[in-house]
């Protein structure tokens, strides 16, 4: 960590900073360049918080130069993280994970159909929501546990392992019990509360990035989770908000090499949040498969025009089966497959 | 609601949707311009989702006419909503409230000494956060109910209201029986259990703005409260992320006027959040008073660089005190005071 | 478009405002909506401006229902735009277009270097700045003609036509005689007046997004170029900004759908400006070619970290190459080639 | 300048790299912490960039410590700027300077009626666009000339300075003889080929802040014409891009106590482009000098309804003294006046 003190900063006071730091157990080399005072703060700064520091009224400026997160970081872990689904692995250089399926979970015959469809077209992992987050209180909360039974029975006929969303701790029990991955919203990206007790469950967490949350931000709540002693967190980019609006989102694919880089965590792609728009789905995900993505989460509807939610940016199955075919020939170009 | 048809659609897809939405309860006007169909949707348009309607591939595009909220509209309520906490109003043309204290209360002696301070300047609130949402799992959390439990002594020696934020729902009942004005803090703006939950209690809610939330979904947030039965909303401004680092986030003062003219609902700023710089804190206080701020929510501490959490942002009393002096003469200039 | 007006409108205005509009030679349709009147304006409303007809203020909204531009848009020219520099084809299905090149030119032979490795590599056209737009005065401003002079000479060597940045409107006549493709850069993709003389020469333009340009506005200047009779545009997606700031900017390849969808123009990506790290160029290069980029425009050094400008950003020629191979095999999935 | 190099480079690339910047005539300070090598650039380091040194594949990160810019900074120039315009003085402790006029001028008739209006109401500056910059080709373009004319003619007869935007270096002479501010408006704040030429006049020049421009890049553009030798600049507020798009643009009046502090140069605000609603106007006018503004440009207009560009932000006449009015009482109350 640098601290750059203000120039007219009297002795006294540097003095008082640097011994506070260094009681603290951290080593502080002073620089002056042209009378200003820059202390180079050595150890464990992780722990430190720029906001306290900068309290003081003679620090001009806090910087940090080491990454706030540890278990998130490659630097700490170099080898990619590889989660196991019921046999399905994400992450490294397994086969990329499809996974689709509706947004939310509407009725029994829906969800069957749709599982169906999206085995057949060749998805790993079939996707629902049945608690919903919607922006409207007048909108469709989902089917709730009806939901989560309707998903299970899926899951029994055709053999696809489920991941569906929590939206409040009291239904850890029910979501540990029955789904195999529990999807974190990209509201409750910073729900930490939620985090913390994702932390100490055994199951893949599939964690979205908030719509405005920065990379950093991101990996310190995979960190919550990982700190907690859950080391299955599998990321999923889906778009962030910016001033663009012929998009529902802005889709960021390049935090697919930097996360790649930054961290050991696998990561997946949405493009239909993201997008918002079916039409823009299939070249969004050919596009997260050629910068490396470890898999996508599509939405697909039997019936998009009739759907209860987010119909608009629904794959119909037939346009669902022709995007995995392409995908997967994308994939093998750079040496992955589907 | 206005829909409008792709130039391509068939006549005969153009009278299913008609019917689709005719059968829904709704009138449909038909307006054709250059051979493109046009249709305006009349009647209880804010049930229906944009995002579904879209879903069928003839629609080109979608277009809300009439808000999507309801009873946090002024069209819905034309008279100013005063929120009453014991005794101290909120909105209309009361008095500005100030409510200052500490980001986190840290010891029964500093929450002690800093409320005498706030009490004394002319602060009519205690701000206080006992249960602490941080973006790193290794920073300080909170003293949790042990801090309700000081805030609660020193609203009882200092006779001032006390203003905390709640985390979780099942901290309902803690934070139902000891703090006056529930705080949501803007990572929940939209934890849609936790407005539900709110909405079922008698208790004033004072609702943070998202750091990336538009002003139609903040309103949307205190539907969710208002809908499930609890009038008592204030709004607070706490500024948005943007791409401008040399402030914390961007104080959006206009949103003051803005809300004046949507909603009913008070509307209060936080410009230590906002700012995240306590030499910017007084400015943007009169600025706030001066756009027609409802009250100001200020971080206060009585030794800023020692603070487990936000020190930078905190004033010191004696500048809190100077503060009120000037805002007071501000608020008496627009008609109002502190 | 579509005018909603106040509730309270009383029906003198409103017979005043639909008058007003019939004299502009506007169709009007009045619809009664729960005592709201909405106005569908019917006719060529491209020339209308949201900003006058809101001036009045019996007006709730106004919604523009038809793009506001013509020529660039798909509707008004339903078949690809391919633009012809030399011989080389833009956009449509013909190859993927590859311009490598130093951001700025240094030396008559460190572009003769990179220019005889990029047309080793593949790269069909040379980039290369000679006018540099830096944001502080105190950095590298470019060797101007004599820029142009090297970059000409490396032309004629290595048979591959020019694209440099045109910066002020005095210099078109040397870019007309030299340069084969003009480009405009991010910081001037407003700037009106250079515009409108690009719009009078008969050479293809480059046209690269705002760097907080929405799809409309870019749009919007190309119409500038168009309507003033250049038909050769190539747009080009260069990032915008967003709150992230791990990368320079957020590339946002959502637009190459989406563009294509809209406009019949050619789309390239420019990854080195939008990601400004060298290490995330390959991935995003690749998917930009399988989400259906017309081109790619890199940046190339033969000795990065001694570049005079973006170094961190520029690729070794080594690395160029590779990417130009992956990329080959990306494009031919997808049924094109480079 | 703070180099952090990765933890795995080689002891002889470090010296390299020390050696490098050695010769360049810094002083570089080599820290080591946990094995990562940490390197203090000092010097003149405003002449280094960032991009150039991150080339170097061996370096992590590079941070700037001191600003970029010099003689904007108030550390190299402590006392406050004051622009004299004919006698009018803009800055430091001088009376708040309101400057009012249409988006356009339109006419003889409009801007002689207007600033009669204007100066009744106690403006001290005429504001009107000759040259406009539009976003669509097929908006009104400006009077040009003639519209310059009459603005002198308007001056002449109401003892009003002028304040009118230019578009093109060509048109300076035409400014320099006529016009008593020249602005340069937001999509021009990067055309470095115009600040440099408005850094030869002598002549105030109102430098806007661009649409997504930081603060950092808004005084680096102030650098460039203050280092050509014109210390007559002006910064205005105007609003920056975000997600919000309930107001045309964000107001960031955070920027006001931050200028003052970071730099010696006034600062106005534009509240009519920023909030795009004649509505919002006044209370941001307040806002806005209760912050510590130097001045206001509003846009006044004798029948808004038939402005030719940007109606809707338009006060009447009536309105606008009504807002000097009381823009002076608060003026009045932070020690200051209009």
């Amino acid at each position: 960590m640098i601290i750059t003190l203000k120039k007219e900063t009297p002795q006294q006071e540097i003095n008082k900073i640097i011994a506070q730091l260094e009681t603290n157990g951290f080593k502080v080399v002073d620089i002056v360049n042209d009378g200003v005072h820059i202390l180079g703060v050595l150890g464990e700064t992780s722990f430190l918080e720029e906001q306290n520091i900068g309290a003081n009224h003679w620090v001009a400026s806090v910087t940090r130069i080491t990454a706030p997160y540890k278990k998130a970081s490659r630097e700490f872990h170099p080898q990619d993280t590889i989660v196991d689904v019921n046999g399905i692995k994400i992450g490294g250089k397994e086969k990329i994970v499809i996974i689709g399926g509706p947004c939310s979970v509407e009725s029994k015959e829906q969800i069957m159909d749709i599982a169906e469809g999206v085995a057949l077209a060749g998805a790993k992992m079939l996707r629902g929501g049945a608690y919903k987050h919607r922006t409207s209180p007048y909108a469709f909360q989902g089917l709730e546990s009806t939901g989560i039974a309707y998903l299970v029975a899926a899951k029994q006929k055709f053999k696809l392992p489920i991941v569906s969303e929590i939206t409040t701790i009291d239904k850890m029990e029910e979501f540990v019990a029955n789904v195999d991955v529990i999807q974190v919203g990209a509201r409750n990206m910073q729900n930490i509360e939620l985090l913390k007790a994702l932390g100490k469950i055994n199951k893949p967490v599939l964690l979205k990035r908030g719509l405005s949350s920065t990379v950093e931000e991101w990996l310190m709540s995979a960190e919550y989770i990982l700190a907690a002693g859950n080391s299955q967190v599998i990321l999923c980019e889906r778009g962030i908000r910016t001033f663009e609006k012929a998009t529902r989102n802005t889709l960021d694919l390049s935090v697919i090499p930097l996360i790649k880089k930054m961290s050991h965590l696998p990561i997946i792609v949405d493009p239909s949040h993201a997008t918002g728009h079916w039409e823009l789905v299939e070249a969004m995900s050919l596009a997260a498969i050629a910068a490396g993505a470890d898999g996508l989460l599509i939405e697909v509807h039997n019936n998009p025009q009739n759907a209860l939610s987010d119909g608009q940016q629904s794959l119909k199955l037939k346009n669902f089966a022709a995007l995995i075919d392409n995908g997967r020939k994308i994939a093998r170009v750079i040496g992955r497959d589907i």
